[in-house]
């Protein structure tokens, strides 16, 4: 940023005054991950000591850069969805806590390659890896926990869990290479870009809540029911944060708000503005088709993405989704797990990060 | 290369010269691959059309990216030694075809993040992937496969074929990272260096070997031997590969000759070599130490490796190797199975490629 201070802070508060706007526009219920945090706790506590005691390796470097990544924190919510949905469907083993560390490494390894293939330099507000180890390291340690991910699998001796799990490695990559090779295109139409998000973002989700219901030895309806569930949450939270790119801040987003515009892509708020705004066509196609950005460019995308309701129309795109999601727990009993899962739902829109 | 035509011709063939008195200084027992590919034909026709059918994506960059590498060849040793496994462990039914594919799909995921990691240019004789498209699809895409071959595995049922290779592809991606932060120390150890040659390449032998002998059935003792059949093989394999960069002609190699050297990378060949010629420090110093090199400086290491004995003690160290691989063959009868896989130990070590 080149600006003279005085002009950053009125910039500063006019955009907060516009975010706040839209958020005002619409009533959202808050939502909460606390309640499920608070309940998964005790399962929490020791799925994370298995995380801490399996990224270790004699070799020193692979425990520090993926101490820095999983110390970091992040919300954990997909080894949390492993554990509640296990608990919700009355597991009386604890094969899912193996399973749930499992599914953080998968996750945690999912970063590392795409924080080295996006060229990103925050996450979860620290320098990414690749910046202090370099991109070669940050590859081969997330091949590391991927692999370590199967031996915590194995050991549950699951074949069903590692059916389902295997099945989301590889579709999270297929839904990655197909994000890289159409990320740049303008004319990315709503329904790949939800197919995209749905293999890159909530097949995870998906797949840890089945994983963690199969484990439990929940019958077919019940573990395709919490599948569903992880599958609609996923796409809430990843509409959500395409969002929150555009109307988030940098210190509450623990990674730098804009960075999907700098790298040009694709994601629904930017596809909705610039369908919404035809006579801005050749801003767009100079920012986004030429990624020939100035520093000024990401404050005007972010006001034509609010001003035509872009971020809005994601934003409730995303509350059908978790809608969708608090609807298929109705196959359960009420009970503190469902209720908790079902705030859940509602935060994955309602969070500001 | 800027040198004019007729020097380059002078030097290559007083190259080929230096080599050639290398290589006759010991005679080695010349080894086949070729009885153990006509042996395992049948079933690698098999394998090879399970990794076409199962390399497959929707999305086109995978299948695309994937096929360059796979249909390009290279000697399929590691489905061939799972195959032979199988075979030699009297395998009565097919699960072992899987495997061999699965292990084929971990090795291309291995090369592929390598490649990156290396920044190779060439790969069995072809432009490597990454240069052509691009290293976020090389990463993503190695991915792909390593999860494809989870699902081949869960497949076969076989949960003891998961936790070998599950483990192997932890041990590969330690030795990587070994390699990586060690990769220009000159004064690494034999002993670490052959830790590092042990998890990065010789792990995936050993471990494709007992995971096809395990799904035929084997006993500890047979499943024991043929993993440390592999084992000792993959650290054949190793050695002569390293010899070879420096002792081998880019025609006949499908690499670059010299590449290591150029990387700065600790192999044996060069670590002896720097050993044996401490008149020649301030040489090593800067051509490795500092990694400022001219064109001709290849040339010149190539001579100090030779003309030190390096080669040849590396050579050497190789065919014990093969030799301990061959002896732990003698827990099983005479069979031409067995016979074709002491015929590739031998050819692990006279190989020109």
């Amino acid at each position: 940023m080149t600006l003279p201070y005085p002009a950053t802070i009125v910039a500063k508060v006019k955009e907060r005054a516009v975010l706040d706007a839209a958020k005002a526009a619409v009533a959202r219920p808050e939502g909460s991950v606390e309640r499920l945090v608070r309940l998964a706790g005790p399962d929490m506590a020791k799925v994370d000591a298995l995380i801490v005691a399996r990224m270790q390796s004699p070799v020193a470097v692979i425990p520090a850069l993926a101490e820095h990544l999983i110390a970091a924190g992040g919300k954990r919510l997909r080894p949390l969805l492993a554990v509640a949905a296990a608990r919700l469907a009355g597991s009386e083993n604890d094969a899912f806590l193996k399973l749930a560390a499992a599914v953080e490494f998968i996750h945690t390894a999912t970063l590392l390659h795409d924080d080295v293939v996006d060229g990103s330099q925050l996450r979860r507000g620290k320098v990414a890896a690749h910046l202090i180890w370099g991109a070669p390291s940050s590859v081969l340690v997330g091949d590391f926990l991927f692999a370590r991910a199967f031996e915590l699998m194995v050991e549950t001796e699951s074949m069903q869990a590692l059916e389902i799990l295997a099945r989301a490695s590889r579709v999270i990559a297929e839904g990655e290479v197909m994000q890289l090779t159409r990320s740049q295109d303008l004319n990315l139409g709503q329904e790949v870009y939800l197919e995209i998000i749905a293999a890159k973002t909530a097949e995870l989700f998906a797949a840890a809540a089945e994983a963690g219901a199969v484990s439990a030895g929940a019958d077919q309806a019940r573990s395709d029911a919490l599948r569903a569930y992880g599958l609609n949450l996923g796409l809430a939270f990843q509409l959500a944060d395409d969002a929150l790119d555009y109307g988030g801040a940098t210190e509450t987003l623990g990674k730098n708000a804009g960075d999907d515009f700098r790298e040009g892509k694709a994601t629904l708020p930017l596809l909705l503005a610039i369908n919404r705004t035809p006579r801005e066509a050749d801003f767009w196609e100079r920012v986004i088709g030429q990624r020939e950005q100035t520093d000024t460019d990401f404050r005007r995308a972010r006001e034509l993405v609010v001003g035509s309701g872009a971020l809005e129309a994601t934003l409730d795109l995303a509350a059908d989704y978790a809608d969708r999601a608090k609807r298929v727990l109705d196959a359960f009993p009420a009970s503190e797990w469902r209720t908790a899962l079902e705030a859940l739902a509602d935060f994955a829109v309602s969070r500001r990060a």
